[in-house]
């Protein structure tokens, strides 16, 4: 019997067999799929491999500022989409080459549990085996959801799964449905290759998530228009025909488009079907019950990442992993703690978030002053040629104590995690303005942003 | 009178500006060059400008892997610098118009303290003005040092404020004397920029400051010898001789080479030798003496910044002005705190450090542990193709609190703020590693390099 059995090798999955590994543990992992889940092969990784691609093809606008002469160059997306595969080829045989050198099982197939201690798996070939383990973990994330009318066909309409398997070069045209995290992310990258591309979003804006300020939205507008990606908001795609290879579409605004491909980008819901024979419970939502320990019905058997009703992040899941393999096998058990997740997408701009934005912060009553501060004047930034942006730091106004922040702009991803910290610890403006920060960085907009607040505005 | 007389305009001046401006104050600059000073004109900006350049040389390598298909490139360094000019002056002009707006008068000359309250201007056209100030605040910084047996002579030996101000196009062959920080990041900026680099550093090795690792040198030394950066430890230049628009140089080890230009960056001296006529306290090395608050023997005369012996760098000049200029106005006074400050150069790597580094642990009798966790499998950095570097976080043994990180690789000048903040709030390995990391980000190097310490190693 082993240890422990992790059905599933996405983010979630991942980490437990790190956390595992590092305990010791005799584990046996199933996968059905290509190991490192959807995050790995199909999602995060690849997506932030064109996205730093889309960005270098921006970079060549100010190559010459920095005295390096182009005399000519030309956009291939298929050698692009070669270098993702080989960036992701190399961390999932890292991964691989890792659980072979511990000797851990990997049983290819899809595993469903049809005991406490008793997962099936279905291999490729149809052929079933039974494996026993103390412990199981249910990591097998989510899957893409459609919309009624839109049907995913894998060649003309394609899910954002079909977009990393399949699309090796880059229609002319394309119309995304969602202007949501994965549709603002692809959208960006194919305009930046060259593809003419559409958004249409059922809501008023993009990104329409309450974790996101419409001053995000606002802003990321205006940059999607001046590079002309179009943006459609309070629409559908009400009707469309394909007609000769191509998609004529009818928007519910009463516009009509006619593109290449259309790609469906509107949310995920959790892969659980089919998980188990024996009765794990479920939320109205379908997504799995669990304690705060992160057991489920089940005292043995846990579960993390897209299957859970919490946020349907990656790194989440990873966090939910290593909490989940710790309460399994140490004393000292770990509560579950969701108040301080970072957030960051890679669009046009890369954008982070964490804590409250003062939407979130007014509904939940809670009064608030905020710091603001461009990127416009941060040396580093102007350095970079990299110099729209801004921060904003939101604070509980009597305490003038740090509960949120968004940053726009080059670096976000990576200083949203100082803010974290600072929240963690209860910061006050003052004490955020008397830290120093390294000169010149861009972590410095967060001793600008706290000025106004801390000292006094320059002009009032 | 004024309320505050600010004598030099570089990041303390600019500090103590922004924070008087915003206090309200009625205030003077008093600035014999450009405004800005050197920081700005001729150090931190102008040569992080140069990096993301040299980064962005560097970056065509791998523009193929991205389908970015680069027919053919030619390097201007002319039009690098002529860049630098515009990045330099829009920051400057920005400064101009700030003070313009708030009616603030600058004095364009050299500034001497000739009273408690009085400060005597000597314009460029060398005719006196004499200006009265409740307070008076010194940032005049520092001037380049020289080496006993080498005349910087502007023209064949440069100092690295020639370097920025005079060389419009970069030499054939340079030989730097100096391998410190502006050594090290000048040298990488003229080698991709295709010149011919030879370091000499006296030292055993590059970067031969206590804060920084041997561990870090030995890396930046094998990236050097990669790039072809000639480098030559324990070794000085003897002699050297002009001869037909060349520079022979003979050095220690008894290798003679010939370049175009020598570049002298041995280390700065504190501007102070004629600051004042009434007094104010040095210590034996030249830098003014103050207190905890900054304050020199003068109670109104308070000094920030290169002038004191505090550590030189541009950021710890600015926050000992914002805490000079709210000692002077506020009740609630200030004293000043090094104990995290942060620093970063950006060489052939970004490298970063923070708190105490393993030797200078051991020299305290501080028993540590590390944790260690090199780029290669971090996702985003793959996807970035920056995969070189590591972080090294330092605990203390017994309470496994961190105290340092060093950080070498894409990101390490923000990823720093994170470690100063988890060493300001006394974080264990243990609540390093329970903390939530936005996947993908660079960041996240911080959670596995607990791994080893929280949960175990891979392989022991």
């Amino acid at each position: 019997m082993f240890d422990l059995i992790i059905i599933g090798t996405g983010p979630g999955g991942y980490e437990a067999i790190m956390t595992a590994l590092r305990m010791g543990l005799n584990i046996a992992v199933v996968e059905k799929d290509k190991l490192g889940g959807n995050c790995l092969n199909r999602a995060c990784i690849p997506t932030k491999y064109f996205r730093t691609g889309a960005h270098l093809v921006e970079k060549l606008n100010v190559m010459n500022e920095y005295g390096i002469l182009l005399s000519d160059y030309k956009l291939d997306y298929t050698k692009a989409w070669e270098g993702k595969e080989k960036a992701v080829g190399f961390l999932r045989r890292s991964l691989e080459q890792l659980l072979k050198a511990k000797k851990t099982p990997v049983y290819k197939g899809v595993g469903k549990i049809i005991g406490k201690n008793k997962v099936e798996i279905t291999k490729l070939d149809g052929t079933k085996e039974t494996i026993d383990g103390k412990y199981i973990l249910i990591a097998t994330g989510s899957v893409p959801v459609s919309v009624g009318n839109i049907k995913i066909d894998g060649e003309y309409v394609l899910s954002t799964e079909d977009y990393m398997d399949k699309l090796i070069s880059l229609p002319g045209r394309v119309l995304v449905v969602g202007g949501g995290v994965a549709g603002c992310e692809l959208g960006y990258i194919m305009n930046k290759y060259q593809t003419e591309v559409h958004i249409v979003e059922l809501m008023d804006r993009l990104l329409p998530s309450p974790i996101i300020s419409k001053e995000i939205s606002r802003f990321l507008q205006r940059k999607f228009k001046k590079l002309g990606i179009n943006t459609y908001l309070n629409t559908t795609l009400d009707e469309y025909k394909i007609e000769n290879g191509e998609i004529r579409c009818k928007l519910s605004n009463g516009e009509e488009l006619t593109v290449d491909k259309i790609l469906l980008s509107v949310g995920r819901k959790p892969n659980t079907h089919s998980i188990d024979s024996i009765g794990i419970e479920k939320d109205e939502k379908g997504f799995i019950k669990v304690n705060e320990y992160l057991q489920t019905n089940y005292d043995n058997i846990y579960a993390c990442g897209d299957v859970l009703n919490s946020p349907m992040l990656a790194h989440v899941a990873s966090y939910e992993a290593r909490v989940a393999v710790n309460n399994m096998f140490n004393k000292d058990k770990e509560k579950v703690d969701y108040s301080l997740v970072p957030w960051a997408i890679f669009t046009a701009y890369e954008i982070a978030h964490v804590g409250l934005n003062e939407e979130q912060a007014k509904e939940k009553g809670i009064e608030t002053v905020s710091g603001y501060y461009p990127y416009t004047y941060n040396e580093k930034a102007v350095d970079e040629h990299e110099s729209e942006g801004f921060i904003r730091l939101i604070f509980e106004k009597n305490s003038q104590k740090i509960i949120g922040a968004s940053v726009v702009g080059i670096g976000a991803s990576e200083i949203i995690h100082e803010v974290a910290f600072a929240i963690k610890n209860g910061y006050t403006a003052k004490e955020l303005h008397e830290f120093i920060y390294f000169h010149p960085s861009l972590s410095e907009i967060m001793i600008y942003a706290t000025y106004d607040i801390v000292v006094g505005k320059l002009f009032r």
